[in-house]
């Protein structure tokens, strides 16, 4: 593990009894605060079942601290309507809010051969985006970070933010992740491997960085959004350029021990079989990506590179054109997809038992000729006490969402690690403003 | 959900910040009594961080609730020589421990044609055991829960201990068990499906009722014995009578949505494979387990009812005699079952990424057999970023683990949902004694 004596990176100890619960209670209204702003001190009390003592106290310091911020109710009678919340009719109210400008978070996303910056502000919206179309593949694993750093930088100026004002630098990649290196090990987006980006961002900038896989951030986007839906164990299967997944399991993120867990599209479907981009053998991904659906289809040795058999968009629709037109052996590639996702799924459902299971993806929109064969396949594998609570949902993409999960995750993770604790929030504060 | 107005069922509520913490405080010290004791107050106070005046008033609560007894510090000089704790010489010590007599549990462990009882003090230590050849095949699915409440109240009768005086029913059982029913809905032990335990159990004894799979219990009790090594995210690996998976994430038992998750036997590692004893077809069982090794040896069709090929113990020691000596034909059915662990390994890895893999059970004897060809397997199906990080382990199997950590799991339940609140523990002791 790295040792970071950077900004954001005091982690809060375990201190005497009163500590903690103060700790936990200023986290719960801050992440209530993050859901359910602009709302009053009485509703926050309800919501978080704590004393009007507590939300007093906790509630002053926050605003002293320059976090959350009063403004006057002026939508008082709709606010008013929620039956869920006590009434309050007649009187002028303040209400609460995050105080936009308390700290930013500055999120990358690292696709092949692109790169998009985001700025998001203490309230989660983005207040700056660049989308750049920068050469990943073929860069060196020293070139990239360092060109990185200077794409920051250049982002960065041309926003007039100072780095001083950010609080996390979040990156969210293809590939494995391994988060103790802060490094991608292995990503489609590259040609070499152990490409290390967290420390080369926290020199430059003094602030800490965290880095994650991109399918694990839909997973967190879904969470953030409707926590009662996506929460407790569910997977979400990203069928795009290649297989992943996002896995939450007890209502978090599940990661594993370094950071490589759920590489659903690595796991094996048939030993030996078809030649994956991973370099192995017969994975999930060898047969459900686009690289796969086309090699097949063209009539390529399944050895075949998957560098070597790239389609365009065009290509892709022409072959879900000919599949759904009746052409059987195009079908036939795309119900071996369904297959190798279904017992993909079978042998998760084995394993983790989720709730749920969520596709989404450009490459949903091949589903239906995908799903008969993978759910066929999930009964054939499995026996029916150990699927029948599995609840199944496709969902239309929003490129957008990884972006969104990135920022929520990095938000989530400041008000549990940094502003939970008052100490750390003042300090954190005087670095801010210094 | 079952609706369960019984004894012990009481869960936490949220309530205001104070209670929360004092209930923390209070599992806290419970945890480190059940692991530590006996220990002084002092030496409490050190390991849970907690101040000296609320180590005084939880314990003193605990005292008077009967939970808690005091006794002379006989061995001072060896304790205090404990280099992690202060040292204190010369003076008498009052040291605390559970008492013993505070709470029964009654754990019942059911495999095939066998049912074992013990008797659990509050202390975690067996009062006594009962090991029964009972007819559980073939028994009908309502039979068998009467028979096994008749069984219970004799071993109480016998024992002289009144039912009142139980705090919990915890089940250990072979195959899939469905918590929210409180059912056994697949197991080899029985012919018929879906037998229901918890209700039958928790009507006649008026007490609440647990069921959980066996090797679920195994990865308990390694985590109750030593959770630095086995925490975290971990899999331990039951190779028996068949194939069955203890599945720790993030620190704790994973049971999945439904409580059926870890069914690592009958994760499919081959499409349309063997026949398994589940019904599907090729099953990480229907190749690794006995009656599948079995199978092969004798020449029998792989579509062969799974019933129709028991082996003797003895058979079993003359096939790996065989394969062991140089019988090529023998070895490779080992090897296939190697093949077929490792596989079912290595999509477990991808998808979790544990950080340690442990193997137990009576057939870890054949392991020097299995073992080269399941790491061979793991290699042809993972990139090494995605395994290098995990630990294999393997350990010589006690067949008490099962009723240990049913034991430690039930004890560690009833301290964190009963007596981590005061007011529950004062009802429930009334209860108790009345």
């Amino acid at each position: 593990m790295r040792n970071r004596p950077l900004r954001g990176s005091r982690s809060p100890q375990m201190k005497a009894d009163s500590d903690l619960v103060r700790r936990q209670n200023r986290a719960l209204v801050l992440s209530n605060l993050r859901r359910r702003a602009p709302i009053a001190r009485v509703d926050l009390g309800a919501v978080t079942k704590l004393s009007p003592a507590t939300i007093t106290a906790i509630t002053a310091d926050l605003i002293s601290e320059g976090l959350v911020e009063t403004v006057a109710d002026e939508v008082s009678d709709v606010i008013d309507a929620d039956p869920g919340l006590p009434a309050r009719r007649g009187r002028p109210r303040i209400l609460l809010r995050l105080d936009a400008r308390a700290a930013y978070i500055l999120g990358i996303k690292i696709a092949i051969n692109q790169v998009t910056f985001v700025l998001a502000d203490f309230g989660g919206q983005i207040a700056a985006r660049r989308d750049l179309s920068i050469r990943t593949i073929g860069e060196g694993r020293l070139a990239f970070p360092k060109r990185l750093v200077e794409l920051a930088r250049t982002f960065l100026a041309e926003e007039r933010v100072s780095a001083r004002r950010i609080a996390e630098i979040a990156i969210a990649a293809q590939g494995f992740v391994d988060q103790g290196s802060g490094s991608v090990m292995w990503s489609p987006a590259f040609t070499e491997g152990d490409v290390r980006l967290v420390d080369p961002l926290e020199a430059a900038f003094g602030v800490r960085c965290e880095i994650a896989n991109d399918a694990n951030m839909i997973a967190e986007a879904l969470h953030a959004a409707d926590p009662t839906t996506y929460g407790g164990t569910f997977a979400v299967v990203f069928v795009d350029y290649g297989v992943g997944m996002g896995l939450f399991i007890g209502d978090k993120l599940h990661s594993g021990a370094n950071g490589s867990a759920a590489e659903f599209g690595h796991m094996n479907h048939i030993p030996h079989g078809p030649l994956c981009r991973c370099g192995r053998r017969g994975c999930v991904e060898a047969f459900a990506a686009d690289y796969a659906i086309y090699r097949d289809a063209k009539g390529m040795p399944p050895d075949t590179d998957p560098r070597d058999a790239s389609p365009t968009n065009a290509e892709l629709l022409a072959l879900e054109a000919a599949a759904a037109g009746g052409d059987g052996r195009v079908l036939a590639i795309y119900e071996k997809a369904g297959e190798a996702l279904g017992y993909g799924l079978a042998r998760l459902m084995a394993l983790i038992n989720p709730g749920r299971i969520v596709f989404t993806g450009a490459s949903t929109r091949a589903f239906p000729l995908i799903e008969p064969a993978m759910h066929r396949a999930i009964g054939d594998a499995l026996v029916e006490d150990l699927r029948r609570f599995t609840v199944f949902e496709t969902l239309p993409w929003d490129k957008d969402m990884i972006l969104t999960g990135l920022v929520a995750d990095a938000l989530a993770r400041l008000d549990r690690e940094v502003f939970a604790d008052p100490a750390n929030a003042q300090l954190f504060r005087q670095d801010l403003v210094a």
